[in-house]
Formats: structure tokens, sequence, C-alpha cells
């Protein structure tokens, strides 16, 4: 018999269970029930206020914790599990997700490596990653805390590999010529976040303008590589966008491809909005091309809906991976046997511990398959063009960019009201509609020009949900624009 | 009425939450059994080749998925949760955990920021964590994916501020005088990572011997920082180590602060073992002077044993956090009402979208109190003194480094068996100990001197555990040691 000593055990395992149950049956009627609710509401000053507690010293029974958790947290969240939130480019979760997500934190595996069945399933997982995205076999991959970080390690390598001489050793003030990195003006901040954790510096990052269709100038590109070099800066890498997080544009892509070997770039493909829609059966012809990239940012927890968090990266050399991020250390010497063989996935990215992250991805695409998937996302891309259509079609609804995949850019316009006033108005109709809980729109700007932005990755949406969201947008704005006039008058 | 669409929503709710009942009740069994079962055990290969499969493109139902991941997956976990798992250093995980992230993935909510719960549940975390470290309230922190990002975070943030000019926009290069971080020896691999990652290069991380007792030698680091600035070098931080984690030492914490003021430097802290022992009613004095860094990363999937993956990192000075991560974009303008109002957490790291880690730390600090985890962590120190104090009495056992927390490094040695042989002895009794499910010890290098090393951080282990692995231990390097002297007789 064990010695009876004070763990992090349930004290009483009836009664875990019991509370368990309980939280898996209050999940299921809420979720159940989404629709029905708010997309969003503000929490209660008087809850915010109650959850700001001293640092708790002794114990509170499980029950009244996850009590306190039910009613004061997690009745106020985002709202992005709903099916009319589209405020931002984002998953909307899945229940077989987070009963993932229970089971990996119970099995409570270290992926950073070692002879395990979990790091099998990420092996497993990015070998399925690489399929869906026309990867050779022989490619790596990782997956990381999400796009962003999915992005600085596709980077990194790129610096690495490109900068000649031993920049791992030398650092980046050793490499004679400064380097620079191409993408669009469309580009997500993540990059400018990694040039600069990279020790490059944002004027590293050229921002190459875009064309009204929010695609990269590939001319203005070419151009800007030659002045570059010319100037004797090292031109390395040119991000692609397959999916832009403003309006869902998808850069020339096979254009992109080719410059880069003509120019002798490496080329970094940012998929994490567009890259998934590779699994829909009318995916964008311009998707093919994602094959070509040397390495790849892509999102489960945007397309697939994995809970947060989960990104994923692949890099089609994998010794190149390899050669950026592995590291030795005597305590970690790679065994033949035991629980240390079998080798370390911490070798291709910035973690050491790392979480199961691959079980729900795992889970979810086995539950559904991977056809499931593309028939949501292409429903999610024709609810986008069929918004697109009824924007075109409204009198007073006009739109601000293409659309190629998910995201739709637009606004409501009224004769007579100013461009600053109109900005006003599309900006309240944006705010009532999410506090009383109707619809979630975000607001943004294409080209200078200010409007809203549906972004409809979201597995819960129907076409009804937008119907809705507009007709309600509609009647708000025209409401507003009423009472503006008769002020002005 | 809803449209009837597909979705990823269970098509069964009454089938689903008999699925997730099941998993709860299955888990708790295998979690109360736990102490009965091996600590560890290699996939069967039949197991592991049945895992690879072609990426599914239809559907399977979930009751099946769940209990192919069951047989073939969780039933090979790393081994962690076992209470005769010390191999490194790393938590247990926890049930509470568990649910917790059960129902941050069910709630979906993304902690990149926003107005909604998730995030405020975040900060009172961090208020939390500051107030366990003795940081001041004006501090900023933001929970990582792990100790490595919270010390890469922690870097990225001295460099920036230490460089001079504005580094962001410029980069390492336009630096005039190549910058120099210096930590002991024992320093853990991430942090060679992080200086390659931000461009400094290896060779900027200077590595100062440590003593015997693997404590930074504080005359030789000062001694190498006048060096480097005669030379040209701009020394910008020092890391101290609050556990390293070879032998869990802990540098003259006191000391480095102290050297940091009088040259000017940042005081980082690598506090990812034994920050939390600052619990301890008992703590080591040395973890006193925490309170003096200008940042310091700790890793709640550690000490507190939340499931994986959550670390953390806290800066002092807030101002320079937010300087250093802080972008702004225009579809993520600061908005005064609404989902959008409240603030973004991906302001303090490398993150956008980011998971709601937060939520298992509050829960099993809610649940357990901050003592009990002091208390937990109080007794691992103990069993790794009374095992430090069995080695020592021992003959055959011979000890390689001081114990000053909770990890203990020795080997068995006997007369006439010379270096190598020893060693290989050493491993094979390793090797079995693991393959017979007995116990998991890690091997080492301890100053040149191979050995075993137990990492004691559980929750679950007994002295009796100890006593018993020891036993066995002992009880098999006799029997190889025997079968040696025969072979050479
Ligand atoms: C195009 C694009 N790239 C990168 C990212 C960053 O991804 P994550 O939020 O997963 O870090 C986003 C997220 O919104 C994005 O839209
Ligand atoms: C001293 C020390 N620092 C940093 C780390 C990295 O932490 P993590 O594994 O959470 O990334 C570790 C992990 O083993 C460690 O022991």
């Amino acid at each position: 018999m064990a010695e009876s000593i004070e763990t992090l055990d349930p004290g009483d395992w009836t009664e875990y269970a019991r509370i368990a149950h309980e939280a898996v049956d209050r999940v299921i009627a809420r979720t159940a029930a989404l629709r029905h609710r708010a997309v969003w509401q503000p929490m209660p000053e008087a809850g915010r206020a109650a959850l700001h507690q001293p640092l708790p010293r002794s114990p509170t029974p499980l029950s009244l914790v996850v009590d306190e958790a039910w009613d004061t947290i997690l009745a106020y969240p985002m709202g992005n599990t709903h099916p009319r939130f589209w405020m931002w480019y984002m998953g909307a979760s899945n229940l077989t997700g987070a009963l993932a997500d229970f089971l990996a934190a119970a099995d409570g595996s270290n992926l950073g490596g070692g002879n395990h069945a979990a790091v099998e399933v990420e092996r497993q997982v990015i070998v399925w990653l690489k399929d869906m995205m026309g990867f050779p076999a022989s490619a790596s991959g990782t997956l990381t805390s999400g796009g962003s970080v999915a992005n600085l390690i596709g980077l990194a390598v790129a610096r690495n590999h490109m900068a000649g001489g031993d920049i791992r050793q030398d650092g980046v003030a050793a490499v004679s010529r400064p380097m620079r990195i191409y993408a669009s003006d469309q580009v997500h901040g993540c990059h400018q976040k990694a040039v600069e954790l990279l020790g490059l510096g944002n004027g590293a990052l050229c921002r190459v303008p875009s064309g009204a269709d929010c695609r990269i100038d590939l001319a203005a590109l070419e151009k800007a590589i030659g002045a570059d070099r010319a100037e004797g800066f090292q031109p390395i890498c040119i991000i692609g966008n397959a999916g832009t997080v403003n309006t869902g544009a998808i850069d020339d892509l096979a254009g992109l491809a080719e410059l880069c070997r003509t120019e002798g770039l490496w080329f970094h493909i940012d998929g994490c909005i567009g890259a998934l829609a590779r699994l829909c059966q009318d995916r964008p012809a311009a998707l093919d091309a994602i094959e070509l990239a040397d390495s790849l940012a892509l999102d489960p927890h945007k397309g697939l809906h994995a809970p947060f968090d989960v990104g994923c990266v692949l890099v089609r050399d994998a010794r190149l991976h390899l050669q950026s991020f592995a590291l030795h250390s005597e305590y970690l010497d790679p065994a033949a046997r035991g629980i240390a063989a079998g080798g370390w996935l911490f070798d291709y990215g910035l973690q050491t511990s790392r979480g199961f992250r691959a079980l729900k991805v795992w889970m979810t695409l086995k539950e559904h398959g991977a056809d499931r998937f593309g028939r949501i996302l292409s429903r999610n891309i024709a609810q986008s063009k069929r918004l697109a259509a009824r924007v075109d079609a409204e009198p007073r609804l006009k739109r601000l960019a293409p659309v190629e995949l998910d995201i739709v850019c637009f606004r409501y316009e009224h004769e007579g009201i100013e461009p600053t006033a109109l900005a006003e108005l599309n900006s309240e109709v944006m705010m009532q509609l999410q506090e009383q809980g109707i619809a979630a729109f975000s607001d943004t700007t294409v080209h200078d020009e200010y409007g809203l932005r549906a972004a409809i990755c979201n597995h819960r949406t129907t076409d009804a949900d937008l119907d809705m969201a507009i007709d309600a947008l509609i009647a708000k704005a025209d409401a507003l624009a009423r009472v503006g006039a008769a002020a002005r008058a």
C-alpha cells in the first residue's frame, strides 16, 4: 500500500467524476443552444470585480471552483464559437477537440520528444498536413502555438540558410550585406515581430505595394529586389500570402515561386488563412502553388477549428530545418533504448517542453475526415461570395475588396454623409450589433477606405445567419442615417 | 429554426455525452490506479505501425476514434504522471488541470485579447504569479507556451532595451558594439536557441565557469565582463539560474543583482526550475533575490504540475515589455466598446492567437491553494535531501553535486571497474529500470563525471517510491557488476 500523502489528485474520485460529468453536460447544453444565445455580452462589472481576488492560499472544494468558473468566466466568452461571429479570422472550436485536450492533459506526456505514443501522433499529423499541402514526404514540420510562431520558424530557417556563414554562432552582425525580406503591404503583423525578433529589424521587411486586388505587385517587387541588390543589400526571402488577413487576397504564388527561383531566394508562404482551403474541391487554383514553398505556415486553429492554440510550419528541406533548431546537451543525449529513444521534436522549433496539441487535430481529422473540412471551408467561401453579391446588389452597401476566400470587406454608405461621419456610422452599427449580441463584424481599412469586415471561418454559420445580420446592419444604419439627417436639418 | 447544415458539432449530443462521460471514467480509473502500472512501457511495434495511416478522407464514429486513441495512444504515455518518474524536470499533470483544458477548449476564446472573461483570468493569474515572485504590482507578465519562450521574451526585452538606438527598426547589425550576455556554463540550452534566434549568435552567450557547487563563479564573471568591455564588446545582460537543469543549483542571485547594478546590466533570471519553490515555507534563502530580477521566466507546467504547456515571463518594467512587442495594425485598432475593447495580450509576446492556458492555473490554484503547492515542493526537496543522504551513506553510491532543490545526481560505483565500464553499467541499470517499468531516472554529466539524475518534481512520489527504486537500482547494479567481474575473471 502507498503511504497517504498530500497530492493534487482528487481527494474523492467519485466527487471528481460527478463534477467532470456535470461539466460535460453543461458544455453540451450550452453548445447545443449556442445559436439562441447572444453572440457576445460584456462581463458585468460586478463579475469582473469579483474575479480580482488575492492569491488563494488555502483550498476550495473543486465543485465550487468549477461553479465559479462556469458562472463568472465561461458565461462571458469572446464569442467565436457562435454562428454569427465573423469578427476575426479564427476557428470556432469544436467539442471533439475539447475532449482531445482533456485526454491529452490527463495523459500528461511532454511532446519535446522521447519514445512514446504522443510523439508518434504528432509525426502522423505532420504527415497528413504535408499531404494536404502537397509537400514531399521528405519535408519536415512541427506543430506550434500558432501561425505567428510558425511564420517565425520559417523565417528563421530562411535567415540561417541564406545568410551564408555561421549565423547561429556569429549572429546577424557578422553577415556582410544587410539581409532583406519581401512581402506585400498586406502582410500580417506577426512578420514584423518575426524580423524584429530575428535581429534583422523591421526595416529589413520591405513592404511592396499591393494592387487594388490586394495582391502583391510583382513588377514592383522585382524592381525593389533589383534596387536593393544595387544598393548592397542581400535579398534572402519572399513571403507570399495565401490569404491576407485583411481581405483574404491570394498573392500570385506561382509567380512568386518563379521569381524566387530566378533570384535565388527562399520562398516562405504565410498560409494561415488560405492554405487549408486546399481541402476544398473547388479550391482557388492559386493555392496549387503552395507546393512550391520552401517553408509554409498554416493554422489548424483557424481552418480546422481546433481549439486554441495550434499552428504548424512545414519546411521542404528537413535538414535545413534541423540545422536551425537542433541543439545537443549532456542530459539530452539521444538514447538507443528506453524513454529517451526515438528523437526530439524540440529540434524543430522554439519550445523545449511541448503540449500534446497533435491529439485534437488527429481526433477531429479521424472523426470528420478531411473532406468534411473541405466542404465546410467551401461553404464559408460560397457564403462570402453570396454576401459579396448582396453587398453589390444593395445600393447602400459598397464592397471594398475582391472576395477570393472567406473574407468580405464592405461598408454602409448614404447619400449626403461625408466620409468621417460615414466611418463613425459604420463603427456605431458594428458596436451595436456586438453589444446587442446580434453579430460580430470587425472594422478595418482597405487601401485607405474604412469599412467593416466579415471573416467567415465558422463551421456553424448558415446563410440565414448572414442574411439576418446584414438585414439588421442595414436597418440600424438606416436609422442612424435618418437621425443624423434630422440633426443636420 | 436553423437550416440543417454540416458542422463539426456532434451529430448526436447524447452519444457525445456518453463518450465524454466514458472518457472521464476511463481517465479516473487509470489515474487512480497509476502507481500499479508500469512507469513506462514501449509502444508495441504493431501499435506504432497501426498509427501510420493515410490521411482520413471520410468520417469515423467518434466512439471508435476515442477507443483507438485510448488503446493505441493513451496506453503508452511518456510516464511523467507516474509517481516514480524522475527522468526530466517536468510536472506530473493533474486532473483539475485536464478538466480546465476541456472547459477552456469548449469556451474557445482567443486570449490574444479583447473584452471577455478569459482575458481577465489571465490578468489575474499574472497578478498571482507576480505576488508569488515578489514582483511589484506595476510589473507586466504573460503566459507562454513554456519556459523556453518565456526566457526568449525576457532576453528580447533585454536586447531591445539595452542595445541603444532603435533596434526594432534597424536590427542588430546597426548596434555599434557587439552585445554580450552572461550565464554560467550550466545554463539551459533554450538560452542558446534564444540568442541565436535574436540574431546575437551563440558566441554572444558567454558561458562563465561554474564551481564544484555548479553555481556561477562570480569573480570569473566579473573578469569576463571587464575583458569584454576592454575588447569593445557591449555587455547587456546577466542570466541567473534559480535552479539549473542539471543539478538544481541556485546561483548567487543577490550577488548577480548587485553586479548588474554596478555594471549597468539587465538581470534576467531563469527560474523555470526553482522560482516556484518560493512557495515553500522553508525555501532556500537564495530565492529571495528573485525579486531583484528585471525579467524572470518561470514554469507552471513544472512546479505547479499544470498540464503542458504553460510557462510565464514577468518583466519589472511593463513599459519596456510593451515597447518590445506591441504592434498596431488597422484591423486591430483598440476600441472603446464592444468585443475589441479591453486591450491586447498579444502585445506581450510572440503569439497572436493564444489559448486559454490561464484557466488551468487559475482552477488548480483556487482548488488547492498556493500553500499546498509549497508543501508538495517542500516534500520533493526533502525527498531529494533524503535521497542524497542515502547516496552518501551507501558505499557503492557516489553523489555528483550538492542538493539545493529537488534534483539529485549520483552514480553507482564498484571497486575494480574502470570509468568506461562504470558508465556503461550505470546506463544499463537506468535502461533496465525504465524498460521494466520500475522507475525513470535520466543520465547526465556533471563537471565531466557521468552519472544518473533524479529530478523529483512529482506530487505523487512517496519516500517509499524512492526507497524501492534505489533498492532496485543497487540490486541490478550489483548483479551487473558481478557478471562483469565473472567475465573479467
Ligand atoms: C495571414 C495571417 N498570418 C498569420 C497570422 C497569425 O496567426 P496566429 O494568430 O495563429 O498566430 C494570422 C492570424 O490572424 C493571419 O491572419
Ligand atoms: C532551467 C531551465 N530553463 C528553461 C527550461 C525550458 O523550459 P520549457 O521546457 O518549459 O520550455 C527548462 C526545462 O527543462 C529548464 O530546466
